[in-house]
């Protein structure tokens, strides 16, 4: 890391706006003491964040660093949006989340560059990548016009870029994909580039960059010699410009269709794999061009029940209300004045879940106590044809279901992909 | 690994009696669906132990084999002690805990063995480690008379001392104290032998070996030039035959007056480290032996309130419960019954916490929503003498405030362990 770079990011900003107040939301809401563990992680009493403390270990950050990190930002005296949410401490500098997370970023991506010198690929390679990651969770969540993450998360992208560029075992593309008169970025892993590879699409929730899902392809998809295609959720990364609308699945439509251009990948065998509003892009994708994609599998999809019913969407953290509003181009997150304009979200109402039919296979998984995604939406995604399935989890934590059933997910897409 | 040790250790034995029936409870209790998070995991619906994903994560366990290994205990079919409860697989075999924990073990130990042979000590130590990482969750919760158990803890130690052979900047001794006739093994960890440095005796909960806390010592101890000494609580590996009584400080007093004995070490600078029931022992200690501990430190110590108050303690989660009477060597764990035999921990009946005073300064840690301790036990043990704190934790989840408070603790110890 240059002296430069590092004194350009590390110069202290005061006049940023902080994170959590860049989305308008009644005060009230801001101190809600809610214990409700989703999906996405457990909420915190004194967080304005989710803490993805698993989903961040998943991705392969070291969790004492996550412990130190968050020990500072606790500690910090510097003024905060919200003294009663520690993680809102105001301008760029000791305490703030997106500084004391790339501060740690950037001592990986400086052992990455010592490495990279000293030949090591290897190490090198690792550490670029625990550094992309950190960079990640600096940026998190991600909303528009957060300046902060939006210096994050451009070097979470150039380190994720400079950990493949060390990479012996796996390729990664840049494939841009035209969109409404521009181009989007999306990443494209490949096992290798000897022979054309089946691939998977795959989009997560709105909380999250496309390179929050490496594992997926190391463990699971990679050794079962398939691609995968990541997509940043419009509002989000690459994606920033583009808004969140009802046709979810717009952006995705157009990247598959795209497929057919990429040279290394199979375009008959291309599945879909979507987790929380990726799912309801992805599911909505199957519906709208059922003869392109080979299977579809949806990780607690956000299709129906919490757009349907304003009581499940009121318990929706108030950090997941931010990042809709934001990803919506809507400046407050009010819970009844934004679920007005989440209620087309549903696939339900668009006359799709379970009213037409298409020959897709779709595994749907999710945990009867998820508030996103209910046991009736699993059941309902099961119907869009005769080889679908839902696999419906009851027990252990909600938050670990889906890591638990990865595993699963990728061996039946695996079959599904089979030539 | 040798193949015939693979034989042995893998060969199926359906005769052996499974964990979670090896303390009489009533049926009911097993089931209770409880939803309260302790500082030591999440109580997971379906599942008889206490998930402590966190805590292995932070021990260095890849959170992916984790889930994987979930996975497999999920989708046994094999017949279980209660088909409610995922992890109550009959014998050693598929699905079983043991077994599943201790394979997964295993590729790490032959992975270390192979990079061992060639040279590689770094990759050998590493390994070796997880290897002993994963066989003490194979052994969890270590009650006595578990024949898996016994045997993954035998190779968790065998992992943890290779590991130990392959580290070229730490070293490991082990002491055998002499107690109540026979030989107590303890653990000393040493930045290196060249000088005398001042030590720290751990202890923590009774669902944890001693082997469970390396990173203490290797991120914040080390670093400080503290060496550690590690000490199984009565009922626990080592000190299995040992049974716990009120007066829980006997072993840990006969480890602290065996330090004039230890070469390397400091006996004027001695400290103690406890967490839950490890912290009972080290607080009596510090009233017990006022002038040969400089400083105690108490992570959400098992002091007083949940031995004082029945409603509380019931309120324990039955793999807790059952790991109490297993190391009171009483048969059963209903709690009501093992209740009457709990009352005589408290440090309060003892007449000790808010009562004696010492010149030992002590830091008690801990969460204002903790079960096992209250905000008012923290208050009590900051009383124990002037110099002492109390840091009361009310944000951030629960299990995390301990992890959370490592670093302080230790800079809080190095000042008080300055010659």
């Amino acid at each position: 890391m240059s002296k430069n770079l590092s004194e350009v990011l590390f110069s202290e900003k005061n006049n940023v706006r902080e994170t959590s107040s860049l989305i308008a939301n009644s005060g009230s809401k801001k101190h809600q003491r809610q214990h409700q563990s989703t999906l996405d992680g457990q909420q915190s009493v004194g967080w304005y964040r989710l803490l993805k403390l698993l989903q961040w270990s998943w991705q392969g950050i070291d969790i004492i660093d996550c412990y130190e990190v968050l020990a500072k930002i606790s500690a910090s005296t510097n003024p905060r949006t919200d003294s009663n949410l520690l993680d809102t401490v105001i301008g760029f500098r000791s305490g703030n989340w997106s500084y004391e997370w790339s501060k740690k970023a950037m001592t990986y991506q400086k052992q990455a560059n010592q490495y990279s010198q000293d030949g090591d690929t290897q190490q090198a390679q690792q550490h670029y990548y625990l550094a992309s990651q950190l960079y990640s969770v600096a940026s998190y969540p991600h909303l528009k016009g957060d300046e902060n993450s939006i210096q994050a998360q451009t070097l979470a992208v150039t380190n994720y870029r400079q950990s493949f560029m060390h990479n012996r075992h796996a390729l990664l593309k840049e494939i841009q994909v035209p969109f409404q008169g521009k181009q989007v970025t999306t990443f494209l892993h490949l096992p290798n580039d000897d022979v054309i590879h089946p691939v998977v699409i795959v989009s997560a929730g709105i909380d999250t960059l496309q390179c929050d899902f490496l594992p997926l392809f190391e463990r699971y998809l990679k050794p079962a010699g398939i691609a995968m295609l990541t997509v940043d959720m419009p509002g989000v990364g690459f994606s920033n410009h583009l808004k969140l609308t009802q046709d979810t699945s717009l952006l995705h439509q157009a990247v598959l269709q795209h497929v057919a251009d990429i040279p290394w990948v199979d375009q008959s065998r291309v599945a879909l794999m979507g987790m929380r509003m990726g799912a309801n892009a992805l599911n909505r994708l199957a519906y709208v061009e059922p003869h392109r994609a080979k299977a579809v599998v949806s990780v607690g999809a956000a299709v129906a029940s919490v757009f349907d019913d304003i009581n499940r969407f009121k318990q929706l953290p108030v950090m997941t209300l931010d990042c809709l509003a934001s990803r919506m181009q809507l400046q407050k997150s009010d819970a009844s004045y934004l679920y007005q304009h989440c209620v087309p979200f549903s696939l339900i109402k668009q006359g799709l879940l379970g009213r037409k039919k298409v020959k897709t296979p779709c595994l749907s998984i999710g945990h009867s106590d998820d508030l996103m995604c209910s046991e009736q939406d699993l059941k309902l995604m099961a119907r869009i044809s005769y080889e679908s399935e839902a696999k419906i989890i009851d027990k252990s934590p909600i938050f670990d279901s889906y890591l638990i059933t990865l595993q699963y997910s990728a061996q039946w897409l695996a079959k599904h992909l089979q030539e």
